[in-house]
């Protein structure tokens, strides 16, 4: 599943082929023209980035109707569903459906944002740093930021406003969106279909996932006219047909040094793979205690074995010798360019070292700087409410330039939503979490770390967990949220005051927290962020500018086909049907349909187009991604990508790298035929006079 | 804690120093002589390895009275213990005391070795193995291995012999063991301090644990005569005292090229400690469950963060930068020396490519390997147990030097103690475990391969877990065992027409198995044993024999002195005492003194040593060893080594490397003031006359 903080064997990036994550006011239409003989103009552009839409959690979406209808992947609703689900009602498990407006429930934390404006401005960010290095490089980088960003907001919470680092640092755009952040659910189908083939069949090809929800936007308490959207195609793709792919790739490292992916290879991805597998093995034993436990523990588990798969992939790449020499042999050419040239090497030839000396230096520092600094030792939604009220508290006084960055004020809407959503917290759960958590930090610390010693004290990691999640009254019950939200509106004197054992836990920990995260901003991170743009412009002036950008959670367009491709020598075909679903069926979890399906098989048309691959580049951040034809065009819903494309972060190789999405036929065929969700089909469904009508 | 199936950050081994786990037969005394002023004569040497031993299944030991009493660790006793615990009566929280003899209770698998006669025979094997490679030379070796051992045991079960491979086959021994498998158990202190700060202080120092056990082999239902033991040291060892460890290290890789070493960093290790980190939640959330499912699967646990600890350790000595590229140099220095000179090429020129190709077919191997070849998959004792029945039903019918190792002649008793043994059944945790095991095959090779297909068919891994160990009638209850031992002697009629599940289940898994172990033995292993020799005997010419071979888990003898280190800028003393237990207690678990400890404390001298450190270069398997002093009496046992030391698999650095023992003198005052066991401290103290008699 291809949602954010996740990623996408892959040779090393040329920029040729259907390889690109393109900006919409860099995209290269000369080159579809070329391969495909269609060349999208401003307007097409235009629309199409304007119809399309992210979840600020970290999906992709697209707008679908002009009454405010949004569609992307079940797997992006999860939490929603599963928070709006109670012990005796699991809308997980059953599916929802809205039969009237008035039957749509609103999410309790999710926001979506629509890309209205975007503008470039590296010239000003250039001129407010220029001549800086190490930390007064980092706060004038800061500074410039959130001017930019407060001017272009206004103040308005319904606008969020970032700037967005392209090429690491080579360039910067100034990105505009309209945020919605009334959201309701519409439709979800249930999740055994959703995620039919479970974790075995993620990131797999052939496919069969109904992996779609629809939520709507509304405005004071209407839907929301939206009147930039997508119409429907019901007759979808087919083989050989272009494709284009909208949506926020989350993020890649096609353009690091081998320092920075050797760091990844030996370090971060090691790491994050014990972590995950371990959280799994609980998870995975927790949801034995009985049905509920399973049910609220289902989303998180989910997104365990979702992001564990995928690094493992990422993993697999790296340590694939072909690969990496290949990676290897590339930076050695253009250093090697670079040093040829005396001027280019004054300027240049010194950024990848010092990448690696700030790496070494990360390597010492990670520890601390992710279990204090960056919170993984507290794993709880109860200490990050308290976390957020206690920095909040502080933050909100100072500057917008200087304060921690996710508390700026491009993303406080955001946080105070999270804060006051009146999503469940199972207080269980919650010391499972934290308990796990403290365990880890012991570990990783050591037990006679002094930070660890002031956490502790001579308390267990659970006696401590527990003492905190059933004494803190930050709860999202009426009463808790009540709390919160005074807390919040009170600000510093009240939270200093707080008797709370979980805000005086987060003041406890937070300057330690804060200093080791200074530490790394000023010794490591801004080193980084200097050097990186310092390759990056190196780049520029060896291979020009013709080429994207490392993908960064903001608007992208890729190209592409639907194509099947070559594995363990035999052709994988690139569409699966309606049918190959009932015929891969066992009747266990996680091949069990669902009865809804079981009985409706008799009035499906087997033969309806289910899941395709394509060639279009994709990461982590792009599932819920719209797929449209030329005529901008519902053609399909991106949920995935094949398990050859888990190292799309380092780079893309065409021959085998494909995203997989559920096609918009399955999709009409599935909410007509089998969850007779009329309404909703009118919505979608183009007028007679235009829909193809075929079903 | 150092016990087989784990290992011991080190720069590049250069056999300096204390460095070196010496074989008995070629022991550097000229090197102790010249550092500590001391020659360990022929007879010395001979009456210390005779007074040390080997638990079968991983750990060291030692005889420590004329009348068959054995001094190991406690957690080389745990499963024991676990196994002779029921859920009224735990002796692994309580600790374990035999008043009299009558109270000495055998130990339902458990096996002490004793060398008693060694002998080199790579004569023998060379002329047998002459001009032959792949399967031809394995099937020679194999040959060849078993006559010698069958002619040295003479079918007498009570001795065990095995050819060893030193140098990765630079050179072979003919090790003749006396094996004992009645074996009681005699003292077990409590788990809370036996393993005082559990997993944070794991392969930590300074350290508090009285790991110790005694048990008692017995002859005919007596205490056996064992006229070789060391002799207690009741005052022990002081700083800067020599020391000598004999013991059982169980494998190092200080020999490996660099393309094995890859494999290992990139490959064996990530993927190991992403599968204990799995275990390790599955089974911390496990002991959640309750009681009884705490006390039944805390050996396991144990296990689990055991050697995700070490191998932890491991895994950072290889992504240490410096460390590896030492290790990438001394392998060009000896490569280019080798190349130097045409006939040098010529014999051992090819053999590191050979090595690097091999370790790339055991890449694309190594899922069915592991998982169905050696049986990851199947993680049940009661499928080990159908497995052997099945196995040794065909092996038996085959001449000793075909069949599949582990069921030579020389193994098999063991094999059928096992097999036979009374140890509990637990059939939930069986459940798990398998349905765990099960799980990850599916996952690894993919839902769709056709050798997961022919397994679970249509069914979950829970659901064919739970129909295979409800169904089996191969428990260890009177009944089942009693079926064991009637399939065994009955042979392979029986066992082909048994209908019992499990059976039925390792017949079908079986000729599977045994193809891809055939695969890997004849295409990958055989190739590495050839050419690793061929890269032993390389290094024999250009740096001469004076070095010790790599570990195998045969008895080997180390040199060194208790000595600290120093650790993050400062200075760590290499003793610790009893008092210091007391104040680092915290009352919580890990941190919890055992009540006997409380109670007892106004008896106790605080300054009593408890543990130390000390050069000895040591490995996993050295747990339970023996540390002496010149007059060859007990000052010591170790248990552990220092987190620095965990690299040891690869080489040794003596600044930081260091063995953890508990100190004799410890364990005579926990014994006679805690635990009131005066018939055993009657035992282990020496006559007045001799005694020390401080304490």
């Amino acid at each position: 599943m291809r949602y954010l903080p996740l990623a996408a064997l892959l040779l090393v990036s040329n920029a040729l082929a259907d390889e690109g994550m393109w900006t919409f006011n860099g995209f290269p239409s000369d080159k579809v023209q070329a391969r495909y003989g269609f060349s999208p103009s401003k307007e097409w552009l235009d629309k199409v980035r304007l119809s399309s839409a992210r979840m600020a959690e970290g999906c992709s979406a697209s707008f679908v109707s002009p009454n405010g209808l949004v569609m992307f992947n079940h797997h992006c609703a999860h939490s929603c569903i599963e928070q709006l689900s109670t012990a005796k009602k699991d809308f997980v498990a059953s599916g929802f459906l809205a039969k009237t407006e008035k039957d749509e429930v609103k999410c309790p934390a999710l926001e979506i944002d629509q890309l209205t404006d975007l503008s470039e401005v590296t010239d000003r960010v250039s001129q407010a740093t220029a001549g800086l290095s190490g930390p007064p490089y980092e706060e004038a980088r800061k500074k410039v930021f959130a001017q930019m960003e407060n001017e272009c907001a206004g103040g308005n919470d319904k606008v969020r406003c970032e700037v967005v680092s392209l090429y690491h640092g080579g360039k910067y755009d100034l990105y505009r969106y309209r945020r919605y952040q009334d959201v309701r659910l519409v439709f979800a189908p249930e999740f055994a279909i959703a995620f039919f083939g479970g974790d075995p069949d993620n990131f797999m090809f052939p496919r069969y996932d109904l992996d779609v929800s629809f939520v709507r936007v509304y405005e004071d308490g209407k839907p929301a006219r939206t009147d930039s959207y997508f119409q429907w195609s019901p007759a979808g793709v087919k083989e050989g047909d272009l494709t284009f792919v909208s949506g926020n790739p989350g993020g890649t490292s096609r353009n690091w040094t081998v320092a920075e992916l050797e760091y990844e290879r030996d370090v971060t991805l090691p790491e994050r793979l014990i972590v995950l597998a371990q959280w799994r093995g609980l998870l995975t034993e927790f949801q034995e205690r009985g049905p509920e436990q399973k049910r609220i523990s289902t989303a998180m588990l989910f997104y365990v074995e979702n992001s564990y798969k995928a690094l493992r992939g990422r993993f697999e790449a790296l340590v694939d010798k072909p690969f990496f020499a290949g990676k290897v042999a590339a930076e050695q050419e253009l250093r090697a360019k670079i040093e040829a040239n005396a001027a280019l090497r004054a300027r240049y030839g010194g950024a990848w070292d010092a990448i690696a000396r700030a790496k070494a230096e990360q390597r010492d520092l990670r520890k601390p700087l992710g279990y204090v600094g960056f919170g993984a030792a507290f794993s709880s939604d109860l200490f990050r409410a308290a976390q957020t009220l206690v920095r909040a508290a502080e933050e909100r006084t100072k500057d917008n330039g200087v304060r921690l960055e996710e508390y700026s004020d491009a993303r406080l809407p955001q946080m105070k939503a999270h804060l006051l959503s009146r999503a469940p917290v199972y207080r269980d759960f919650e010391i499972l979490k934290l308990t796990f958590s403290l365990t880890k930090l012991r570990e990783e610390l050591g037990a006679d770390d002094p930070f660890v010693h002031k956490v502790l004290g001579k308390k267990s990691p659970k006696e401590l967990a527990t003492e905190l999640v059933r004494g803190t009254k930050l709860g999202t019950d009426p009463a808790g949220l009540a709390l919160r939200k005074s807390l919040w509106e009170k600000g510093r004197a009240a939270v200093d005051a707080s008797s709370d054992p979980m805000i005086a836990f987060a003041r406890l920990v937070d300057p330690d927290a804060r200093a080791i995260r200074k530490h790394f901003e000023d010794d490591v991170e801004s080193v980084l962020k200097k050097n990186e743009e310092l390759v990056a412009r190196a780049r520029f002036e060896i291979y020009g500018t013709s080429t994207y950008p490392d993908a960064t959670f903001t608007p992208r367009l890729s190209y592409g086909s639907v194509q099947g491709y070559r594995e363990n020598g035999h052709e994988v075909k690139p569409i699966t049907t309606l049918g190959g679903a009932f015929a891969r069926a066992t009747g266990r979890d996680p091949f069990q349909l669902p009865d809804s399906w079981i009985k409706a098989q008799p009035r499906l048309d087997p033969s309806t187009p289910f899941n395709f691959c394509s060639t279009n580049d994709i990461i982590g951040g792009n599932s819920g991604s719209p797929v449209i034809d030329k005529e901008a065009r519902i053609v399909g819903l991106v949920f995935d990508g094949n398990i050859q494309s888990l190292g799309g972060d380092y780079g893309f190789d065409e021959s085998v790298n494909r995203a997989v999405s559920v096609h918009s036929a399955a999709i009409l065929e599935a909410l007509d035929k089998i969850y007779r969700a009329e309404r909703l089909v009118r919505e979608l469904r183009p007028a007679p006079a235009t829909g193809a009508g075929a079903r």
